[in-house]
């Protein structure tokens, strides 16, 4: 069975200037939190190493979600399109953008799929000025995405902003309710308001929900689950969340949670297929 | 045992206006989303076919929710009046009103009480000028509530407002503390809010549960069903939120969560018997 | 093994005069909400049937919380004093303060200090006017704590304030993040919110949690104790919240959660000592 990974930052490029590499004691720590243990390769900086790691575990692809931020660092465009285009069979990118002029933005999205990005990663609450998910000056961006089919990531859960305020889902609520035919995946699955992204969700049925590493020793993993069996099985997404999680070991855990067999396919990549609009 | 479902529209005048009758299709979508099955009554709209759904069930007695809303349509006290006039075995009429004149809306108190509906249904969030529950412009209507002693139904749960900040169950908590003799039904129970809910129901006294649709295949059926067991045995109310569940489907399920015998016919009639103040 | 109890309020002096010994038919109807019985000694108001209790559970101290509110009512200092003093192997005493004035209540924690009591005890949504725990005015008082490394305790879930807005643990989490070298724990464990508190515990390492009596017969005890097994487990503050619940059998009740047994002198005296400067 083929396998995306919704959230595999590579070390490779501008990653290795974001702080999921370059303070690598704090990772391993937040791995740790997780009960997991750290991925040689994110130590080792090594993409050969991760490389292995994918094949042994079987993981197909996974999706490099740009990121322009102040406290987390920003991996450029360029940066990703240069991945993608070294290594086309092991990464789908996702572009990001600079949300303080909705003009470049834009032009940020169209060079962005020019250049074979398939998507907009957006950080409301990381950007250097932090955002909430609904605030007016996101509403071009989405506006745009929604009119041209572009599908939506945002990472709205774990530590996404200053404070917890920026994560409470009624701000992605009004966003996949003003735009409803716009495709929004929410990384990080809008941790800890599990019960609440969950209500969004079952609302809104453009929202798809990726709750990564969230899944893993954390509180709420039986509600995802129950979700992921339920009426989320066409819009939950698999993602390991690497360099924080192991890829492989991600996925062995991931292999005993109580899912359905006959939906592990569509949670493991055909979702994350449809969703980008990628065949894998 | 006799059972009271504390939530059924049935097919009947005024309520096949509202979208739960009028738009099938997505009513059917959110009935597969909880994993259950459409009713064959509620696709037919058929009243006799309901009325055999329920023997068969064993429900006593449906207790017909009057909504006065814009986005999911109105049912006028008269034609719930007419219902119950027409079919007093079967169903308990609970009157809604318009909220934005307070004196308009005691008097429709008033009417609705002598023509033998016995409280009020309020949903804040589905009026078509939306309201918090906890808006000034209530403030008179529950002190009329709580001063004649009308058991008040609110809509705080699931999708009963435009986003999910009109569901924060800060808003029930401020009504429930500022009117302790008012007895407050919480229909949809709150949901997604739910340990937020439970609080509610710990701190104030006067507060009533009634999880409804929610309980049925969405996170939180455990903690339901943990405080139903406990501090909420005499304050929980069985419904079925039908026409979107299957009135005889939910109470099957229903049945087989792990509840205490003792209480079951608390949480199924006698509770909403007291609640309302009706003997069945 | 040592047990200390983290938060033990006994039948002395102010206490008696506060509404959990003064309104014992309130207080006993709440520990039956948690489906537990009356503590003999909180009934009698003997302290020497408490210690009794004590001993036979092996619970070797309890913290004395002290207390300046308003709806709850007051113990001063001098009067937490006074009973360390008199029982120094049973209490450690945690000081409170009026926070309407910050230079009186930085006088208050010197004096309390010097009088041998180890920590401050804020409530913020119980003082006479009611603030938010990120409210401005506390925050010179957050300062002193963070500048000569005394811990810091707060009351933040249960009714600690006049609604539910109270106890959203986002203005934990400010607090949290901008003083990250202050030791803060969250008494009653910031329930309900319990997965957004444990996602503060997550993020902020100088968060501890003491769900303390909502740990027991509420929603969310699952999710305590499996981040009390993982990484919370040195961060995790056994209590029971005397008179509230009986110390003895919410500790037989504790005892048989399915905690790790290496782990569960850190939960049980470890923590608490570490975090106080107190040895045991």
């Amino acid at each position: 069975m083929k396998v995306i990974d919704f959230r595999l930052r590579p070390p490779l490029k501008g990653y290795l200037d974001t702080i999921m590499y370059s303070q690598g004691a704090r990772r391993d720590r937040i791995t740790g939190f997780h009960g997991m243990k750290p991925a040689r390769s994110a130590q080792e900086q090594s993409v050969e190493r991760l490389f292995s790691e994918m094949d042994e575990a079987g993981i197909t692809r996974g999706v490099a979600m740009g990121r322009t931020s102040g406290p987390y660092g920003t991996v450029s465009n360029e940066d990703l399109a240069a991945i993608v285009r070294e290594y086309p069979s092991r990464f789908i990118g996702v572009a990001s953008i600079d949300p303080s002029d909705r003009r470049k933005a834009i032009a940020q999205i169209e060079s962005a799929r020019a250049a074979g990005l398939v998507g907009v990663n957006l950080e409301p609450g990381a950007y250097p000025r932090p955002l909430y998910a609904d605030d007016r000056r996101l509403y071009p961006i989405y506006a745009y995405c929604e009119d041209n089919g572009i599908p939506v990531v945002m990472m709205a859960g774990g530590s996404a902003g200053p404070d917890l305020s920026y994560t409470v889902p009624v701000h992605v609520d009004r966003v996949a309710g003003d735009f409803p035919r716009m495709k929004l995946a929410i990384s990080h699955g809008g941790w800890p308001w599990v019960h609440e992204i969950l209500h969004v969700a079952f609302r809104r049925e453009n929202v798809y929900i990726s709750p990564d590493q969230y899944l893993c020793g954390m509180p709420g993993t039986e509600e995802y689950v129950r979700a992921a069996n339920g009426y989320l099985a066409e819009r939950f997404l698999y993602a390991s969340s690497y360099p924080f999680l192991c890829a492989s070991a991600y996925l062995a855990w991931f292999r005993t949670l109580p899912i359905r067999p006959e939906i592990m396919e569509r949670l493991l990549y055909r979702n994350a297929g449809e969703f980008l609009g990628v065949s894998v």
